[in-house]
């Protein structure tokens, strides 16, 4: 494996790449024949095969690689400006296989196709064992394609190939429990901001809330979800707006921590006790803006390293010859704090 | 140059890396040799010089590279868990020959000296040409030592050896330009609330602070810089007891835009007008935090994008054999906003 250092002298067991080598395809197809997944014409996958018993290639030789003590590499191309997921992102994948297993190298593309093909060849260059794509919001990005010599995993945000292995946070999962939370503590007349609709982090949030509502026998008060911009200004407005609707709301759903903070502002500025009289809640539960929040803001967690921990073994299953496709969502995680909980 | 990738067939010209490898020295003393700076044994520095005249050395090969169109690699170890600095600063450093022109590897060290060796082994063995190292706050930092492979430059935390080569914000300057700010704008009972006094931002931009406010024949308002945490919380309780000490207080400085939130908080609790009573301004000019303040918080950037170019410049300057040791301080930048300019 050449991206794998060298911690010793015996002969290094053959892997992937060196029968990838051999049958002369992509360590991709090579991944995918071994796994009997479609889209690989029968004579390669029999000369992929062929090349694997040729050279006494067994899966999982790079985890014993690394079990071993040695280290491998990750390229991780991020288009986060402020490096808010990306950042909990690497950490969980350079933390994957314990401390000092792996090391991330993250390059930021700033949503520049242009950029972001410059990076690429530059890791691929520097012998990665894989990259981990992650986006600058949750909605679908074009994927790399699947001839990139290396396995490649798309975290946060999910690549539109149905072919590529993509690892994102279940933001309908996490409208869900943070009803749930609300409803758990009494609330029952719950009005939901959020941001801009476009996004689909802030659809697919709307989309579990307004399930679990309806689970729960109940109706979103204010009529419909006030969808607007991630800015605190549009929590405010929005908030204004939805207290002169709706005398006896009792919680506010925030799309965002942002949001959430123009929220409380209004509802102190308007004498509301939070959270005897108005519960509120947010999303991504962004310590800068939650801790110091008048009371602390109760938020959804992304659990952006559990996400980078799933997608740096998802690209050493592919390298190990057992390659995953589609989209898989994990779960976000409640964090009760004073602004739904009294004496939190 | 090993890390340059090759545009076409030419034989390469001579580099630094050449000279220190015939001379038998790191890249760094062969860079000091060559540049007649101090610590380099006469044997040495002969050996040096005899080696770049064999091979035809000429320095400002690597800025050829560059400009000729290929690619260098940087790597920036960081310990900041958030990202706000290392990613402007990684943008910097990219952008400092140009897009495209530069590839910058991020590994976050998360303030841990054995992560910090493990990354920088995993740099070097992809053949970076240079390391920029970015500390987790403007306190100096050890040094990486001076016999690594590659040029090293210390970016926000100076080294604590004299004879690397840091590229920092200027801290003092920062407060001297936030206090001609405020007193440009007619203020004369101007108070400081900062953070936390053991760290150099917070005594720094004080020092520069106060010197400015002597230079305008001003004293500071309440006697003494209220040092505390970096936090709203604190901002809150400092400007509460502020307001109580001074009756005819009209500005006040905060350490932080996150301190200034809390300060802004208390003066609207308190009906006070702001900026027409009380102007409030920080540092840092964090977007998350001013844009969405009420009013809109004027603060002090710290210019990271130019912090990260120049130190990739330092970088490339000592692979063409034109090394700088100390600390270098870059000036900030006032961001005028509604908390210190009616109409603004």
């Amino acid at each position: 494996m050449s991206g794998i250092e060298s911690a010793n002298a015996r002969p290094r067991a053959a892997t992937l790449r060196d029968v990838a080598t051999l049958a002369g395809v992509s360590v991709a197809t090579a991944s995918k024949a071994l796994n009997g997944r479609a889209n690989v014409h029968p004579d390669t996958r029999r000369r992929v095969t062929e090349a694997a018993e040729r050279i006494s290639f067994t899966p999982n030789t790079l985890a014993q690689a690394i079990l071993a003590g040695q280290t491998g590499t990750v390229g991780l191309l991020t288009n986060d400006l402020e490096g808010r997921f990306s950042l909990p992102i690497l950490m969980g994948a350079e933390d994957a296989f314990g401390a000092g297993k792996m090391s991330v190298f993250l390059c930021d593309a700033r949503d520049d196709a242009i950029r972001e093909q410059h990076h690429i060849r530059a890791l691929l260059g520097r012998r990665v064992d894989g990259l981990i794509v992650v986006g600058s919001n949750t909605d679908p990005r074009a994927t790399l394609g699947l001839d990139l010599p290396v396995p490649t995993v798309y975290a946060y945000a999910p690549s539109t190939d149905e072919q590529d292995c993509s690892v994102v946070p279940d933001n309908v999962h996490a409208g869900t429990l943070a009803i749930e939370h609300l409803v758990a503590t009494g609330k029952r007349r719950i009005g939901h901001i959020s941001g801009d609709v476009r996004y689909a982090a802030a659809r697919d949030r709307a989309t579990g809330a307004l399930a679990a509502l309806e689970a729960a026998g109940l109706e979103l008060a204010g009529d419909r979800v006030r969808f607007g911009d991630w800015t605190e200004a549009w929590g405010r407005a929005a908030t204004h707006s939805l207290l002169d609707q709706v005398s006896d709301l009792d919680a506010i759903l925030c799309g965002s921590d942002l949001i959430a903070r123009g929220t409380l502002d209004v509802l102190r500025d308007r004498g509301i006790d939070v959270p005897a009289r108005v519960s509120v809640m947010g999303f991504d539960n962004w310590e800068i803006l939650t801790s110091g929040a008048r009371p602390p803001l109760t938020s959804i967690d992304m659990n952006f390293e559990t996400l980078g921990r799933r997608a740096a073994q998802r690209v050493f299953d592919a390298l190990d010859g057992k390659s995953t496709v589609g989209v898989e969502l994990m779960p976000c995680r409640l964090v009760v704090r004073g602004s739904t909980a009294q004496g939190a």
